[in-house]
């Protein structure tokens, strides 16, 4: 059946998104804050910051007037950074009378307040306006999406039924989609690789190899389902798709924003150079500070995250920071991995 | 302590580690059965097909008489290819009085056997001349290693003592090695990740992009996991270094031999054009067959394992395999992963 749905956010991944939905058949209103950019969309079918070279099919509007592009939408795509969430979130309830479905596919933590982008969502939005909430993750660069590569995700809800409506809107040839009831590992799973990509890039910058960033993400997914485990994901999940895909992706391909700044760090440069160089929003930066703040509230060991809040927000030298990690003394490879299942 | 260690294999991983042991003060008998290649090492203190650029350290003497190389030796450490592995222990068998501890670094399942190495090893050799057999094995490309950057690898034996004592032989400040006492877990991890490799560098070689392969990746690893804990293995095992961790290195690693065999696949050369071409052992190939035959004994379902069995031995269009394996008819992510777990 064809739907209309809005997507909010016309950076890489919410235009990408509005390609599978689009090439599904679907009718796609694409919001974006500058109207230069929208207008770019409507006038020439491009989003050259984004996504060169690809040409943007017909079914897709741009709108940057939110009120206009929430008209008559049942779902509702929500890929703006997460630190615009809250933001974009109040600003919709302001403009909508009927109950909608959203799909976050943004992955972070809030600092402080410590929540998953679903929580803020319920939080945020009147509940007479929202129906459910999904999460859509898993190891997927926009640039290859937007190619019509093949890439598969998951689809996450608390209830299956709304995770499944938007398995088939956006489930097609290319682009794959599974269903996992487990929004909490999901979530978690998308939001910490960030943080172990920010690292792998580290590492890389240093010239350490690829033996060093191998040894880097199998810890970097023991510690992320360790903490991930202890706040109620399912341990399985972080070796699916959104946990261990997600990782892989993240951490090893060129495309991968937070791999880039890690880069950066580890040959010398400043955060602050760093985040002006990159001209996009890097997740891992403050996610990294969430993570900290959770492993000390759930009393859980994350000495990769601990390192990198160090390198970022302490000034410590990249090049200590991974020695050190690297020299830890634990001699028994089971002592990391089987906490992971303790809360099983 | 300094002790005298036979290496036998004077290719990139057994050349590699005589120069971890060499620099760890031992005194290190390094075999291999050209004699051309043994007087380039005495010579010239290289090994420049194997491990161009590197000196290697005074402490190797190299040796292309087995029964010379094996004087005084109790530790020897067997890097040969899975293939030249009985011939050698049989050869071992009769130039050795005394018990010895076997260090095994190789990666594979015999066919038609469906024998692990330390069980070979256990089978071929007299238990009179046999103290122990241990493995090393982890996320460790040669060229990194013999350059000195940050390795881990897991030391494992049925004799956790035999394992620890091999740890600290080997231990040092760049190659960090752990232990693990689940042997089945680590030798069907090493063994099996060469298929996915092979896999993961058909879809690359196929232009697929890096979303594609994390999903092998991710996919491969549930795959090694289901077949490994049914033969015995921890499944926490697979989440270690020698499972996620060398798979990880494995599949995106351009050092790999397995993921080059799989990339000239995928552009389409035949096998046997790929294995004349790569000139070096390509291990996936033949584990790929006994992996085969471990699915169809134990009953477990190995998608990626069978569709690449086709395409080596069947010749199945690689294009048509990877396509069929992507497009599969399942839609809860968890039905891969909760196979895995069932047996702990």
């Amino acid at each position: 059946m064809v739907e209309q749905i809005t997507v909010l956010g016309a950076g890489s991944w919410g235009t990408a998104l509005a390609i599978v939905l689009a090439d599904n058949g679907h009718n796609v209103k694409l919001w974006g804050h500058r109207p230069q950019l929208i207008n770019e969309i409507n006038e020439t079918r491009k989003n050259e910051k984004y996504l060169p070279g690809v040409v943007l099919p017909e079914k897709i509007e741009g709108f940057s007037d939110l009120k206009q592009s929430l008209a008559g939408a049942r779902t509702v795509v929500l890929a703006v950074p997460t630190k615009a969430i809250r933001g974009v979130l109040s600003d919709i309830s302001k403009v909508i009378n009927d109950a909608i479905i959203i799909v976050h596919v943004s992955k972070g933590i809030e600092p402080d307040s410590l929540l998953r982008i679903s929580e803020i969502i319920e939080e945020e939005m009147p509940s007479q306006l929202l129906k459910d909430v999904v999460v859509l993750s898993g190891p997927s660069h926009a640039e290859e999406v937007s190619q019509r590569h093949i890439t598969t995700v998951t689809s996450s809800s608390k209830n299956m039924a709304a995770a499944e409506y938007i398995q088939d809107l956006f489930i097609n040839q290319h682009f794959r989609v599974y269903t996992n009831p487990d929004i909490i590992g999901v979530e978690i799973g998308g939001a910490l690789k960030n943080i172990i990509a920010l690292a792998a890039g580290i590492t890389d910058g240093l010239g350490y190899g690829d033996n060093a960033k191998a040894a880097l993400i199998t810890r970097g997914l023991a510690e992320i389902a360790r903490l991930g485990s202890k706040m109620g994901g399912n341990p399985l999940t972080f070796s699916g798709l959104t946990g261990i895909g997600d990782l892989i992706v993240t951490c090893t391909s060129v495309h991968s924003r937070n791999w880039r700044a890690g880069n950066l760090l580890g040959k010398g440069q400043k955060l602050e150079e760093v985040l002006e160089n990159m001209g996009m929003v890097v997740e891992g930066v403050r996610t990294t500070k969430a993570a900290y703040q959770l492993a000390r509230k759930y009393n859980v060991k994350m000495p990769i995250t601990e390192a990198l809040y160090d390198v970022l927000f302490n000034e410590k030298e990249p090049k200590i920071a991974v020695d050190s990690l690297m020299a830890r003394v634990k001699t028994h490879e089971m002592e990391d991995l089987v906490n992971i299942m303790e809360n099983r």
